[in-house]
């Protein structure tokens, strides 16, 4: 068993041994170019620590890893598209720095790349790898879908919101982790275990996300802090402020939520006062940690030993205590 | 064996029984659509037909045809906000009738859809069939790709050319037959000769498109003749054109490719007349015989009775007899 340390060196030198072809030059150089701009490769980390987990060494899943970290750039490349983004992890997004058409180009020959890295897991798991790829790759894309329809709508729901979350980033979560798993030959009840763990944790991270956008020390967190609240990001902390919010506090969001033009700092002063008026950080966190607890508890259920389990008990509690 | 008729019947059950999820609606409802806009579904026909060739039923590859033609919807999708095209087969296109971001995510989404057709695929063949597929959509990028950089140069060669249409229109072709060929256990070698077939009669037919362009008979051509012409596509007839032209032949390609406002009328007439000073249909008829005659004799190599072979042989015989 590996510790998380060498998953990672394993994880880098695959990720360096990804070799696209030269040409056509403006179809492959943003595939290398955003896929080296970083990250934590918690994705494909993931893969392997699932295999590791059941007893299988985490080198017969490095392929299957592969195609979750290249999928999930293909997702960042077409998303920020849609969303308008210029910069991703500080850099120019590919749009911007190529064209819209070699974006959309490049992301379509990133998910063919995935799925040529995901063929050559063990023919065995071939069929299973697929269906639970496919099925991951549907989920993402709903969820994007979703998202991108809240932004034009004003009666989200808490429970649509977890859905959207759920699916726009947690199966993949969920996907990663049953992948290595069924090429640790797990059995099915395991397979779903971990998915359902990854699934659960998952939310719990985005609402942790959601929560640092607006809390965090601004000292340490590497965005601007409020940045959900200028953009009138419909995150849990705004949906559940709205539910709760009445006279005075409902007559500040809508205001605030209403100005096309405002003063930044006041508008994410202002709207973080509604939220401590109506105790929005605890009522975040207690949701949070009911997916983490619910993660949790399915973990427990998985039938491997307590030590196997250790690695990636460490991982999530590292994650989940990230104040930036 | 199944007649022509009966395996588009197959064909058209199958794709009426193509089942996308009901929500979100604007992810799934952009498939329907451009599924049932129609077109001759020549591609999935060749994977049955393929099947058949080789002495299985073609109801063993019907999963494979679906994903090869969600597949080919899905780049026409794609291609279309690339190309900024208005219209597909007379109707709005995806991105017209929604958004491009519904557009890309929506061919985003029908890439899984077939990635999960095609896992369904008996799973001795699955290795192979993914394979297979992979090489070819990762072939279609590239051809799109090398299609939008030509029409920023003026010094694209008839080399150049040909390998464009190869990737962007015949590997196709040939993918279908290859996978078609595979789920019926064709040897290595049958399976590489009718890939070979497909790609050469792809060329063949993407040249013959070249031609009716220009010289189709406006009473039953489906769109404007000279369509190409007034938009500067840079077909194997212009390429060509511009090789061979000197003095008043090369005066009046460059005037008229340089025009930005034109009589379209003019344009197609005088093009045309230099087209015919310089034999340009006659040399592209026989570029476009030699690919068909190279892929005929590749076809004879396959390890198949004539029999077997008349209907596959009878249905390029119709494509490339065409007028229109």
């Amino acid at each position: 068993m590996h510790t998380t340390e060498q998953l990672q060196q394993i994880l880098d030198t695959a990720i360096q041994n990804l070799k696209f072809p030269d040409h056509p030059k403006q179809l492959y150089d943003p595939i290398t170019y955003i896929i080296n701009l970083g990250g934590k490769r918690v994705r494909p980390l993931l893969v392997l620590m699932a295999t590791e987990l059941f007893g299988e060494d985490a080198n017969q899943s490095v392929h299957a890893a592969m195609a979750i970290e290249v999928f999930h750039n293909f997702t960042l490349v077409h998303d920020d598209i849609m969303d308008n983004a210029p910069l991703r992890r500080g850099q120019a997004t590919v749009h911007e720095k190529w064209s819209t058409n070699v974006a959309i180009l490049s992301g379509d020959v990133m998910m063919v790349e995935a799925n040529k890295n995901l063929a050559k897991v063990n023919p065995i798991f071939l069929k299973d790898v697929l269906d639970t790829f496919n099925a991951t790759a549907q989920g993402v894309c709903e969820g994007q879908q979703l998202d991108m329809e809240f932004e034009g709508r004003d009666d989200v729901s808490i429970e649509e919101y977890i859905n959207m979350i759920r699916l726009k980033t947690a199966v993949l979560l969920g996907g990663a982790l049953k992948l290595g798993a069924i090429i640790a030959g797990a059995s099915e009840k395991d397979a779903d275990l971990i998915y359902q763990f990854g699934e659960n944790i998952g939310i719990a991270f985005q609402l942790q996300d959601d929560i640092l956008d607006v809390y965090a020390d601004p000292e340490k967190f590497g965005k601007q802090v409020g940045g959900d609240i200028i953009a009138n990001k419909k995150t849990f902390l705004l949906l559940k402020a709205f539910e709760l919010a009445d006279g005075e506090t409902r007559a500040s969001l809508d205001t605030w939520t209403s100005y096309k033009e405002f003063n930044a700092q006041e508008k994410v002063d202002t709207v973080r006062q509604v939220y401590d008026t109506l105790d929005i950080q605890e009522i975040a966190k207690e949701n949070m940690n009911y997916y983490r607890n619910k993660a949790l508890a399915v973990f427990e259920q998985i039938n491997v030993s307590d030590e196997r389990k250790a690695n990636l008990l460490t991982l999530t509690e590292q994650l989940m205590a990230r104040e930036y």
